[in-house]
């Protein structure tokens, strides 16, 4: 929350308030510190996360956190510091569905610039077929695919990457997908993809 | 700069100060301010940047900045927000060396844990063969493979972007590599290949 003396925030390294301007040298906007000058740049953020397969069964979470509470997902969230993407993946599938993979591998990174997110996806085995639902999730379940509750499913670029996943059933070829996708959740899919 | 009163800093929302502590529900450490309540998350920053090739030579910058002044790179910043990593490599590539290109492809995802970074570079084909440094970049060149300075590259990462670009110039498939890598500008290179 900002004040009227402070809109745009306060200084993380003085606690003094911060302006909006495009600093020397710089073509854009920055939140710059009146005070020690220092420039607070924002980036887009990473989601990782993972589609795990048991037996030609896809495994998907009924999210018990909003947004989205009581729709289906993958097993995703925001990468942290000092992991990889890949690591980051398999600890939101441990996380969110107690489900572990040994071969884990990178299927698609999707552009949401609306948001500024990149989410970074992979692909494996579920290992030993087992998960369950711990705390941010109301339950989890192995789907085959012609059972994917298409209209029930969370965000966008889920969609998308079931929907890939599934078409490409047939040969799995390693070949990874690069897309932009500009819907919001319960829209139509707004998307540009890339490969 | 923080301060003996606030060694974590100050809050963005309020300028009072933050505090280190594992939220309810969380299991990390996080930036915490001891007045408002808002948690300040850190996260990963992506890298975006293209190897660009026109007839066979690849085009590199020499870097007229810190870290690494005068050591060769490929063209690669930090993504911006409300851009796609794609077009964040193109605007990259227009602002350290004024190139264009029409046909940029994911090449590899390159996780760097140590530093809390992920390198999302591309490849494609320099337009019009046109390029030219600009203030960051003290020159630029286009290097047929048998002349890369190998040994003043300024990045291990950029180093193994030009090594898989190189080992695979013959079959030019469309896999995309990811890797970690956690050795630092100057060390042998250390790193984990996952594709």
């Amino acid at each position: 929350m900002t004040s009227d003396i402070a809109p745009y925030g306060y200084c993380r390294d003085c606690g003094k308030p911060t302006i909006e301007t495009t600093p020397d040298g710089d073509n854009r906007l920055r939140i710059v510190c009146d005070s020690c000058g220092v420039i607070h740049y924002e980036n887009p953020k990473n989601v990782v996360g993972c589609l795990l397969e048991w037996r030609g069964n896809i495994l998907l979470c009924k999210r018990g956190i909003e947004p989205r509470y009581g729709y289906w997902t993958l097993p995703a969230g925001f990468m942290e510091n000092g992991e990889s993407t890949r690591d980051g993946a398999l600890r939101e599938a441990k996380e969110e569905a107690t489900a572990s993979c040994d071969d884990l591998k990178l299927f698609g990174v999707y552009n949401l610039p609306r948001i500024s997110q990149v989410y970074l996806m992979f692909y494996g085995r579920l290992k030993d077929g087992y998960a369950k639902a711990n705390e941010e999730t109301l339950e989890v379940n192995l789907f085959d695919e012609k059972d994917i509750p298409w209209d029930e499913i969370a965000f966008p670029v889920i969609t998308e990457v079931l929907t890939r996943y599934c078409e490409r059933h047939s040969e799995r070829s390693h070949q990874v997908h690069l897309a932009d996708i500009y819907s919001r959740p319960g829209e139509p899919l707004d998307i540009v993809r890339h490969t």
